[in-house]
């Protein structure tokens, strides 16, 4: 890839301000950028970086306006975050991409393998298994039987999906991704537990992707949800029974109990972890290492474990600081109490 | 599947209230269920469903007297949830076995393949492994040089035991689950970290599950050992060297620190973390995103990090909410107090 | 493996107190020891059971002098544990290697395969990959387009490299570790989120080791490094865009938020989470579960969740417990000024 800073303006439609012909070779982060990179600034917090950094080209807000001279050249757009999101993705479209059929691979009597796919080498299909067009299955995946994957899936290397569960269009799911396993259901018998046969199933709906090495345990009964647009991060554990709403974003190594039913359009941090068979609403903002007992409702902002409103736990955090004071104070009061006393 | 309502009575010793020809053509939970639907009521919070569901039978406990009209017909039995539990196993011990070696596996000379096996595609057995009778390896499973593998044991797609563990009788190993990766052990030498090598191995004792993703530590010396009967969930952290005693619970995604001994009837939440070189007692409650420091005895009910009694939990969480006040109310006595004292 | 303490003693330069003859014949830890084992005490805590151990031959640091009897043969050295771990690493390398291609594998058209390479069966190199020497690829692994691996490499069975990653010489990667998986990158738009193609790599430098299951996702730009002489347990995330500096070990199932850079030579608990965009300074000690907000600065030793400086977590960690007699206190207080008012 070589562009003049001329030719990106002309396809991203921004405005020039400095010299046109300078030439962008490759990406980075503002902070990292050196000679022939293209950068963006979109959060205020990195503003400062724009008057130091190597980068050639930097994609800015068109409201931008520098406070020192600045040796990059910029393009001024509506939303520098978005323009970059747009080149990369096309940066990334013209990656050559996977087709065809390795060898060896095993597929089941009776498949039909679609001519468009790309089945790497070590995949296993099991057998009465439904592939759509348009699909890549990475080297290693297992695929169990009875399984059905909608169009425009992407399994990359080492994915496992257990019998009867559903991928549908366009879901990404990304390496040691396990789909379908056992839920954690036993019943106590004699000082000792009694598996609990977990014959439901897994459905993955539209447009979902799947960090690495996250868990989605079949349903006892039933199905496991995770519903159109959701988007999970790495080493995310989703028990059995658990329904996720759409666009639901989760971050890395949550924990998500059995039976939960968690809303739409959440953004959920990291290490969360939700009791089980809660519910929880709609646009809730939940932070890291939270801990989940109850619905908070719909629109809130909540941290803690147990969680509470996000200024409540600010407010919490600065008091635990002065806790030692507050004792001291107490034991103080007390005494001066006593002197007047007598 | 298709059975009557009077059938399943007959089947699980109940008594029939309502259309004994009313049909169960599958299995859903309460609040999900629809014609056709068997469904079961154990745990008295979802009560109320037992007046909407859909269900055409519903599991109840022989004492039950519902409070108004329900239209499904119910079936009353001594333990609804385990004549569940018991009708799920039938329905699964139903589905068909998997059977036979699968093309191509890599089996390396000498080891004794029992004519019983189910060895699914791209499976990998070491040299001198031992396998039992009637055990299942799946596609893409990694059994490395000199593990011993028990009778009845299955191993889904893609679990990876590393050399010289032991996987006893009737065990269950879920997708992803890694036995016997090295112990995290390193000696500080001139600002850098020496490995130490772990030369120890792995035990999994009878009738263990383990849940997908898990991983399995092997001793620095001598073994780590999960014992007879514990379920762990998935996503969890054994470190090595560690035992975990019979009949103990673990949900998910909870690390067990090196060294550490869990005694027996153990039930521990999600997200739990254990520190090092600590031995915990037996009969114990402990609560999710604990972390555990010392010894709480045995059947205590434990929780928070640093764990405390649940109760004295309880309380913290509740004076946590009106730390404020309480350091307004300081302050609002020391202005009083001053008043006075003048 | 036989051997007399005086032949021990004179390979690592110690000083028998005891029996000359007393034979050794295997490994173990002071508490589970038996006769013939070998064992070291190094950690205090552990003194008790020099008394009572059944070892053989005892390793002790040159100073110890026991208060009562022992019935172990005692070598004096230097320094036990390091001794220890000299001599694991002894009986580890006389472990038969690896060596060869099995088959079958899957090796992409015109790559390099060096004649001392181990490749285990099930195992894929995609185009372009470039291999050290002396590397050893275990079964099922999956390594990526464009790939390069450094000398020394250990890739343990079904271990996952994405395309484009580098992995430098030395580095011992564990079972199930997925490196280059895409950065959780997603732009709100109507309602939904779209994908940020996520085109940076990630770069392990040399004399890493990362346990088993962790997740390393690769930059939206540029890249994911972690350098030289980082140790990783198991099941810890690493975000896009990380920076993980020298030596600096990290305990299992930590999360790492993405862009964040930490420095060298900390020490970091297990369960910890870090948020996104911080940097951290060197030679910090971070306690389990931690929550991470913030610049700690050099060599600080924090915990909790914000975390503070450790003494003050102890210290609020007390109060929490007198949280409830506080405010009693309180109101207890305000009745009495009360009285003293009227």
């Amino acid at each position: 890839m070589e562009l003049t800073a001329k030719q990106l303006a002309e396809i991203v439609k921004g405005e020039v301000v400095g010299d046109e012909g300078a030439k962008i070779t490759n990406y980075a982060k503002i902070e990292e950028a050196h000679e022939g990179s293209l950068t963006f600034l979109a959060n205020p917090k990195y503003t400062h970086y724009i008057y130091t950094t190597k980068a050639s080209v930097v994609l800015v807000n068109k409201k931008f306006e520098p406070e020192k001279t600045i040796s990059a050249t910029l393009i001024k757009v509506e939303d520098p975050y978005a323009t970059l999101a747009m080149l990369l993705n096309m940066v990334s479209a013209m990656q050559p991409q996977k087709k065809g059929i390795e060898s060896p691979v095993y597929v089941s009597e009776g498949v039909e393998v679609p001519d468009d796919i790309y089945l790497g080498a070590f995949a296993y299909i099991g057998q009465n298994v439904k592939i759509g067009k348009n699909v890549k299955i990475y080297p290693q995946c297992y695929i169990g039987d009875n399984v059905t994957i909608g169009d425009n899936v992407l399994l990359y290397s080492g994915v496992k999906v257990y019998q009867g569960c559903e991928i549908k269009n366009n879901c990404i799911i990304h390496s040691g991704v396990v789909i379908g396993s056992d839920g954690f259901g036993f019943a106590p018998k004699d000082g000792s537990y009694e598996k609990i046969a977990q014959i439901g199933r897994v459905i993955i709906e539209e447009d979902v992707e799947i960090g690495a090495n996250t868990t989605v345990d079949r349903a006892t009964m039933g199905a496991t949800v995770v519903k159109k647009g959701v988007k999970l991060d790495n080493l995310i554990q989703v028990a059995h029974n658990v329904e996720i709403g759409e666009h639901t974003v989760i971050a890395a190594q949550t924990g998500i109990a059995g039976s939960v039913k968690i809303g739409k359009h959440n953004m959920i941090g990291g290490q969360v972890g939700f009791a089980g068979h809660i519910t929880i609403g709609d646009n809730n903002q939940i932070g890291a290492q939270s801990g989940i007992h109850a619905n908070p409702g719909d629109g809130k902002v909540i941290i803690g474990s147990p969680a509470v409103d996000a200024r409540m736990f600010m407010k919490q955090s600065a008091y635990l600081k002065r806790l030692g004071d507050m004792y001291n104070s107490i034991r103080e009061i007390e005494k001066e109490l006593n002197n007047l006393k007598k």
